[in-house]
């Protein structure tokens, strides 16, 4: 027989945030594409677009004008999937119909004024304002009392469904703790309860020490692939010190959070030298008023792509029946995004 | 206080076979789209095509040939995901770094010579002998001793990253049970542990009763759009009486399932008058030897279109960080599906 090698035989990986495991096919990373190639985005914007909804002055499709913003500009979502109203609710659930009405907010956050641009392309200082933005959006929601839980994200890029490439994100407040979040609690919980350290916490130092996942780090944040990674390029930014949310980061930790999301966003451009898509959002604690020394904040990146700009990893059939597979190893995957330069390659 | 009206309001819904909640947003069905459409299908295919892999005795991409066949085919995936080679494991495993060997075996399922096909334009016969080879292959792969689940399913269209047009279907049978299908059985065992019948015989009898969320049946099967569906037009097909598996379906049954995957997939394509894009797979009882009472054959189509052929939902941000989230009702699709013609558009 011959012995085991996480780098050719197929394997499975246990997550532990979910709870989840997902095969790994290292072997299957050549196999030959004959499948659907994606449209690359378009390269070269105008600074301004009079079609765009989201640029500075413009009507948007409700018919509300934006103010002639410079910077960063926050409005209520004119679509949003949430409504702040409260209803009146007293129907008897049953067991298979159960249903229960949800409040909240939805927000567009703009990152710019400038229509042309994306992360990677603005200064850390400009991206230290949408930090800002995040942290205050952030203040605000949680002091309302019916918003237990505040999903700050970004889908960049029109294979990942956004609509606009107008440089900007989402934020979705509401008054319960979605799914995923609840399941990462659940088990950033049981981890803390038995250790007295976060999970986080003892997860990075381990990765530190192997090396061999991480893609760039600075003084307060790591980002890294994860050991149990499902995308072929996903990756986790990490706090080094716990912070349970972004309201406690100081000025210093926001510049380092913001010079970290330009470094990384610059390398995944520069991967296929393409505007590269994504979604990407971060996990941290609940705003519902409960103590939550188990949680420690942390960022994903979620990026649709492959093999190149055209090529995309489908996760369809076995991983929306049975569960996520991936080809290429995390090691791998860490191995080429650590080599590639934090300098974009356009300005090169 | 306006009163809640699940046709109007935001709530969530839950979900019993995985234990998962989902956001369902009804008001959010008339916000307008500027973002990516898809390209839609060829829609008039040769019935023969040199160039295509699956073809009666063509060559595939690693140099086989395939027989002159007639009807279906069953071969090996040339670039499978997982490996039949039996590997030598001693590593020993720490918390963050866990990982185990996973053996198993890939299989295409050809379901017809005719490139042209696809199920639904296939008689109840023609597709009556797909589900024979899916019956045999379980039987088949279920008696190897290190195969324990087998899980049988068909990405349809590029949009689903198939990357053969070819009617054709895939099996992927491994040593362990993957992470969906054990999270289904963990809550179909805790309900019949304590009611001593299945969670889909009771729930199936409350659908049938309400009425509102079933598509279409006949003697053996229903299709239903279940209570807690994500995608737009999400479907479930149950069998009436409680089947463990595939291999428990008598000849009355398989037809009667040929023919509920005819009608279903002809309503599909009727929806946009397009060849409907999909995936769609089979759950049931694992094949390790245990017993599995809780177990009830069911069937999930998950279909990416939204609003026409070229809008699909994206399910990206929000539902990769927080929890799934659908726009139209689970009660209006199955009103727009069943009143959908079982005669093809092609044919009319
Ligand atoms: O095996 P295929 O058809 O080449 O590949 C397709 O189905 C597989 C199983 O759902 C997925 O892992 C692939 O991402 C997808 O492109
Ligand atoms: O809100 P947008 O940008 O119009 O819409 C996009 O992001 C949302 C949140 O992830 C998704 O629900 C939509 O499917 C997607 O198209």
């Amino acid at each position: 027989n011959t012995s085991f090698d996480p780098k050719k035989h197929p394997h499975r990986r246990y997550n532990p945030l979910l709870d989840e495991w997902l095969l790994v096919s290292p072997q299957r990373a050549n196999r030959p594409w004959q499948g659907q190639r994606e449209e690359t985005a378009e390269e070269n914007r105008p600074g301004y677009d009079p079609d765009c909804y989201l640029c500075s002055g413009n009507i948007r499709a409700n018919g509300d004008r934006n103010p002639e913003y410079k910077g960063t500009y926050v409005f209520n979502n004119d679509f949003g999937a949430l409504l702040n109203e409260e209803v009146e609710f007293s129907e008897k659930q049953s067991g298979f119909f159960t249903l229960l009405p949800e409040r909240g907010i939805n927000r567009v956050v703009c990152f710019s004024e400038n229509h042309s641009l994306t992360l990677p392309e603005m200064s850390v200082e400009h991206i230290k304002n949408v930090v800002d933005v995040w942290q205050e959006q952030f203040n605000e929601l949680a002091a309302l009392d019916h918003i237990n839980y505040v999903q700050i994200f970004e889908n960049k890029g029109s294979i990942m469904g956004c609509s606009n490439p107008h440089p900007h994100g989402q934020i979705w407040a509401q008054s319960s703790i979605p799914a995923m979040v609840q399941k990462t609690q659940d088990q950033l919980k049981s981890y803390y309860e038995k250790n007295k350290r976060t999970l986080l916490e003892d997860y990075l130092e381990q990765e530190i020490t192997a090396g061999e996942r991480i893609v760039t780090e600075n003084e307060h944040f790591v980002a890294l692939v994860p050991f149990w990674a499902s995308w072929p390029y996903e990756t986790m930014m990490i706090s080094k010190q716990k912070r349970e949310n972004i309201a406690e980061f100081s000025e210093d930790e926001k510049e380092s959070f913001a010079a970290v999301l330009k470094d990384l966003t610059t390398i995944y451009d520069n991967l296929f030298e393409t505007s590269f898509p994504y979604s990407a959002g971060i996990h941290q604690s609940p705003t519902d008023g409960k103590e939550h020394p188990e949680w420690h904040f942390h960022m994903h990146f979620y990026p649709p792509l492959l093999r190149s700009a055209e090529v995309k990893k489908f996760m369809v059939g076995y991983e929306m029946l049975a569960e996520p597979q991936r080809d290429i190893t995390p090691e791998q995957s860490a191995a080429i995004l650590r080599n590639l330069s934090t300098i974009h390659y356009k300005k090169k």
